[in-house]
């Protein structure tokens, strides 16, 4: 285990009907707000009304920002931060999926921001010295936002997706109720359970320290909470014991805890799939199951032991040799992919050989912001793409 | 899942050589600081002079409370009270164990007090409003107070340990340094690692809501990271790792997380052993590797259930009959305990049925308080006792 510093201070409100409490909550916080929206499913649900009431009936004002799609775009964080600036207001309320949360946080963190452009946060040429406060209301079970200080935005401009994170972008309250996501589909609570794995395998797979069992242990036990409850809320999306366990697995899957301890770590997965949603403008989730698989295998390649780890503990894969359990392991994982309906290859979202270079030269950028090109340079991603071009066989 | 809140702002400080942080991590909050230490084992193993070294090289200055004992006195509080009090003292750092926090959050709280006893924090008869600051510097892996917001004072007067809480607790840092753990002893060491268990395993049978899935892998994730741990780090005490992952696991373990969503649930096994210290002073620990077999198994009778799940998840017990499975569970963890040198039982504390009577009408003090005598009355608990009196038959 590597020396680590942990601390998560958000305040969680979990459960059935407690959305309810994002009035109060948010009263605490400021006066008049962002209501940062998507593209109106909270508005044909309902969950809309209830939080607008729930604001008003506290007293907070609230001015709209509403349109973030999936992907979310720089140019609406602009307008957000116009707004804010504009109409004086104190505190951003996030009311959607990842992509809303997000935008979210990316105002919040921009508002602040007294010179240079708002892109700098992620490019990282200048870095995170304050926020508004953020309430975060999930409306989707996959990025765990709610929970972190993470953000990923996307560069119509530049066609870069960059992640980046600071202390101050944990949301101050989040309100987790997991009746809001009754209304998800299929697909995209398959993808949000994909996303909430991988959150967890890389840090799993890409620490450098090589002995943690605490981390492993936890985030075996959350993979296989998802694994469980995701094919279970497909089935029946209005069940709330499986979109609750789906939403604190996932929360908690990058909450840091399973991360703590285990080094300087790195997601490449992650990486590479932000510029496949980026020029291909799939579903993160999807674009993460196209990955993961191939990812496995060339990784499996050097590092076989903790695929089998993983495989003999979770599927109680019974192959002695390592790298025939871990085989067994990613082929496990990618039928799981598979019977939920996602992909498990670049060509199942349409992506052939001809793309991937301009998909490694994209992800190379994000690459050297987060300092790891020495692993993960133009070729080395091109290798990895090569892996994820077809599906896993045994 | 029921219904939960969830925040834990501790932050963390975690690894070898970390202890050199307490001096400028404690001037963040305070100059002039109240460091409660134990019975002197620190002074000895050169700790202490690291963390006073620490403190002035930042320059705060100190004032110590030092003799500390296990199963921590009421009257060793007041005296801290007092100094602080006369002293004019800002923040309270602990360095020990959960003796040593405990008496230093009882003495944060208690210095704010205007009116009444110190006691009735414990009683009830007055809620906790605030607290100083505590840094707390663990230096062994067991109770977790370093990450929770509770503690546990013995009144030597009426002969009562008690147990509250309150996030007013929660240290607003606490630097784990597990190489501070390479002098506890076998005994205690294997204490510690009975204690973390017990903080995970409570919760985990006696929460009310009948699917938890996600709180139960977690649960069971950090379980299987203490079996391994424990046995190591007493064969092999001075080996990094396994103090890390004892001392990382013992403080999740009781950080509320496996807690959050069971819903209302009850510490039986703790009430119990409370008054088995307080009554024979044996350590913490001891008394809850005597207890926790037979409790097992009077509560296998009615539920099975969930110790089933236990046995076949952790030890892969393949009885496909609950009972069975509970009981082969039992007989695991009871092993795992014998193997270690702890107790599994009663009698082998020396106490006796003729002691059952006062146990019982002593834990049934602290049951009032919590309000959970509907369930644990004096005679149910003395039942209880029976059951624990002697080791467990397959």
């Amino acid at each position: 285990m590597e020396n680590f510093e942990y601390c998560n201070p958000t305040r969680v409100i979990f459960g059935k009907g407690e959305i309810g409490k994002v009035g109060p909550e948010t009263r605490k916080l400021a006066g008049r707000v962002l209501l940062v929206t998507g593209r109106g499913s909270v508005k044909r649900t309902g969950v809309f009304d209830r939080v607008a009431g729930s604001l008003e009936d506290a007293g907070v004002e609230f001015v709209e920002l509403d349109g973030v799609r999936s992907n979310p775009l720089l140019s609406k964080t602009r307008e957000g931060v116009a707004l804010v600036r504009e109409r004086g207001l104190e505190a951003v309320v996030a009311l959607g999926g990842g992509s809303v949360m997000d935008t979210g946080k990316a105002v919040a963190a921009g508002v602040l921001l007294e010179e240079g452009d708002l892109w700098d946060l992620f490019t990282g040429r200048q870095g995170i010295h304050g926020a508004l406060p953020v309430v975060a209301v999930p409306t989707l079970a996959a990025s765990g936002s709610e929970m972190n200080g993470y953000m990923v935005i996307t560069n119509e401009e530049t066609g870069h997706k960059l992640a980046t994170g600071s202390p101050f972008l944990h949301p101050r309250c989040s309100i987790l109720d997991p009746s809001t996501t009754y209304s998800v589909p299929g697909d995209y609570t398959a993808y949000g359970g994909v996303d909430a794995l991988c959150h967890l395998l890389e840090p799993y797979f890409n620490g450098p320290a090589p002995f943690t069992p605490v981390q492993d242990r936890m985030a075996e036990g959350l993979v296989e909470a998802i694994l469980e409850a995701t094919p279970r809320a497909v089935e029946e999306p209005g069940e709330y014991r499986w979109r609750a366990a789906m939403m604190w697995a996932a929360s908690l899957a990058l909450c840091g805890l399973t991360k703590a301890g285990v080094g300087e770590h790195r997601f490449p997965v992650h990486l590479v799939e932000h510029s496949v949603s980026a020029l291909f403008d799939v579903p993160h989730g999807a674009g993460l199951a196209a990955l993961l698989p191939g990812w496995m295998a060339w990784y499996a390649r050097a590092k076989p032991g903790k695929l089998a780890q993983l495989g003999r503990r979770i599927w109680r894969v019974e192959e002695r040799d390592d790298r025939a359990a871990a085989m067994e392991c990613i082929l496990r994982l990618q039928g799981w992919f598979s019977a939920l309906g996602c992909p498990t290859c670049l060509k199942d979202l349409g992506i052939s050989a001809r793309d991937h270079g301009r998909l490694a030269e994209n992800a190379s950028f994000q690459a050297r912001v987060w300092g790891i090109d020495d692993e993960y340079d133009v070729e080395r991603i091109e290798e990895i793409l090569g892996w994820c071009q077809d599906a896993q066989k045994g």
